[in-house]
């Protein structure tokens, strides 16, 4: 029997360091093998074009060649992590995934969705995940949890406030295209209300995939 | 007006620095003010992602990884140095361009022509050289002339001189298959008959140049 996959997505000031762990935490509790992954990052190649992508030093890269980093960083973390962790019955737990580039390069950045979508289907081979928990932040709310001032007339800080709201827009309209796939974890209320929510929903998702396997 | 952008490509051994030297010497020697690039790098991040692509601390790198990343850098060369040059006037000679693509991420590892043709196409804004010179060697003359063993009998060496193979052939189909931009210099003669061809066909490029300007 394969393994499950599930991605976890969201904004800054999400949460979703915390999420992770108690995603991981209540799986774990209930008898799943999981392998905890990351995007960009989590095989050589992934680490060393998380650094391309995150450090200050490469400012001035181009939509286009973030996008294909992405892209090189996620073909890599497919065919050395995850694939072969499904194929042994382990479920894969993923901090971002595919939707983040809709989200980022896409809404972000303004990459155009075919584009995505196309790279999307080789470079994964069209792995997609069975479960994905969008936590949803108002980026005002977020941005403060990471304590980042956003209401100065500085330009760039405007810039970075549109950024984040074209990213959150992208996400949520990816969630409600895809209900059956998606769960949207309002994270704006206490975190422990997100956290008893994040149980629920892994027990939920797990007591159905053992339904079925039966 | 604009500059012209001429590049270089062909296999190991086929002597592609010293006539990327020549090259340089007989454009400049014509007046023309030239720019020097080569893939995978010539940028901070192209730099970066030549390290992964080239060292084999990354080995393991799936077909589909590698190509992303040529192109990422090709993106960001484009973007950053080429296009820039070639608005002021330059001329850009690259050593490797899309072409290399074709020849060892397509005939090489097996990547789909439809695929290159795609990334080529927005990565570079669709941006071809107008001249493209291809030092075309046989493969075990290429391999020797670098040093490298190719009659063993070890599974490895022989499937490098398959793989070189597969690379050259590819790259004698893309110039059979744009003679107008492609010119194919039989790099196996002695050197200086493979300078001089360089040099008049430097000479004749600039002397065409010229006419079509006036």
């Amino acid at each position: 029997m394969t393994g499950r996959f599930i991605t976890l997505e969201g904004g800054e000031g999400a949460g979703k360091s915390t999420v992770l762990a108690t995603l991981r935490e209540a799986l774990e509790q209930a008898g799943v093998d999981v392998v905890v992954t990351r995007e960009p990052g989590a095989t050589k190649a992934g680490e060393a074009i998380r650094h391309i992508v995150l450090h200050p030093d490469f400012h001035g890269l181009s939509g286009e060649t973030e996008l294909l980093l992405m892209f090189a960083a996620r073909a890599q973390l497919v065919h050395e992590r995850i694939r072969p962790a499904l194929a042994a019955g382990q479920w894969v737990l993923s901090d971002r995934y595919t939707d983040a580039s809709y989200a980022y390069q896409g809404g972000g950045r303004g990459q155009p969705v075919e584009r995505i979508a196309d790279l999307e289907r080789w470079a994964t081979g069209g792995l997609r995940p069975d479960l994905t928990l969008l936590l949803d932040v108002p980026v005002e709310q977020g941005l403060a949890r990471i304590g980042t001032r956003s209401d100065g007339a500085d330009r760039i800080e405007r810039e970075r406030v549109d950024f984040f709201e074209r990213v959150r827009a992208a996400y949520r309209a990816r969630a409600e295209g895809d209900p059956a796939r998606f769960r949207i974890v309002d994270a704006s209320r206490p975190l422990a209300d997100v956290l008893a929510d994040v149980r629920r929903i892994a027990a939920e998702f797990v007591a159905d995939r053992t339904e079925r396997a039966r």
